[in-house]
């Protein structure tokens, strides 16, 4: 049975892999005056909606984060359904 | 009392507000065979580390959502804490 399926995709940087647009943000927080803000790490997110079986929905979206989304050697990704 | 708390701001385009990244994506993963990803969104998010009393972290976070994270005109922002 063919449905329709939201997914979300988050895609953050390993931990270790230095995070230049999380530092420059950093930076200029403090320097607006924001010295509580220890540290600031990014990351993005996907929406898909994907038609298909349930079961061919899952592998899928496994497929397209490893081969399009992310970047295996600095990223890991976390798919919420 | 001083805490250190760990936040993370999650930033979406407004609905009706075009996301060329997320067409393109689409258009690359139905060319790469994948015809079955509807639609794609794309969003950011920050995890942020702040420290300060509990109430003062909430406002600050919140500000620095609307002066520096978002551009208010085409973003919203959700805040997770």
């Amino acid at each position: 049975m063919t449905t329709n399926k939201t997914a979300t995709v988050y895609v953050r940087l390993k931990d270790g892999v230095l995070d230049p647009q999380g530092v420059t943000i950093q930076k200029a927080l403090s320097q607006m005056g924001y010295d509580d803000f220890l540290s600031v790490r990014t990351g993005k997110f996907f929406e898909l909606e994907v038609s298909g079986s349930a079961s061919d929905i899952d592998r899928k979206i496994d497929e397209v984060c490893s081969k399009l989304l992310t970047n295996p050697v600095i990223e890991t990704f976390e798919v919420k359904k």
